[in-house]
């Protein structure tokens, strides 16, 4: 799973790190693979670098979430559960999200235009869209 | 992207195609690559093989979601409308979701286990759960 790094980059991004050490320190990823998965993120336009400076230190860069990559995180908190559930570690998920007004875990639940839900699979139906191949 | 066609034969999947030369009529995908991504679904529980026997014909082989598979449904879900938001054909969708009853398009919204909703990244609040990486 060439891309297990890359959504555990993602997750560490949606917790609020930013820079490369604090990456390093969370994921003990080697730096190597670290750099390669940051580059890939921030030529698909997920991540974005940002330069910072602390006292003292030369300029550096960081890396934060863009609107695109804020915006996969539905999709990304669906397969943390999902993996938590199926593959998890027995000690508990590594990450818990929660509603930060009320503390209640986070769901993400399917429904549909007109307020109908929660939607399961037997209430779907995927059709060909007008971008579908097409085929002969 | 490795990953792309292992995304694109779930979506397949979903859509109800079971067997190797629909995947590949769906697809346009090269047969020693389908495989490959087939297996790898297999291996992990996603999908399982089924045999069946058209009348005249050798025994084959169908692929079918396992219940692991069938959950992994709202992620894909989510992960399909975002590309279609942020990368998609300019024709429009690849596929088109919808609820089977009343046909309006299916959403994956987040929500909390007290049924407050739908929650944005705003509302979210991100810890390490029991299962995160100890580090020193």
């Amino acid at each position: 799973m060439g891309e297990r790094w890359t959504l555990l980059v993602l997750r560490e991004a949606f917790s609020g790190v930013r820079r490369f050490e604090d990456f390093v320190r969370a994921l003990g990823c080697p730096r190597d693979i670290l750099s390669a998965r940051l580059r890939t993120l921030v030529d698909e336009g997920i991540l974005r670098r940002e330069p910072y400076r602390e006292p003292g230190m030369r300029a550096r860069e960081q890396y934060r979430l863009t609107e695109k990559g804020a915006e996969l995180f539905p999709a990304l908190l669906a397969l943390l559960q999902w993996g938590d559930r199926w593959t998890a570690d027995p000690v508990g998920p590594s990450v818990e999200v929660t509603h930060r007004d009320c503390g209640a875990p986070l769901t993400v639940t399917m429904g549909c235009g007109r307020g109908h839900g929660p939607l399961g699979l037997r209430d779907v139906l995927a059709s060909p869209g007008p971008g579908a191949r097409k085929v002969a």
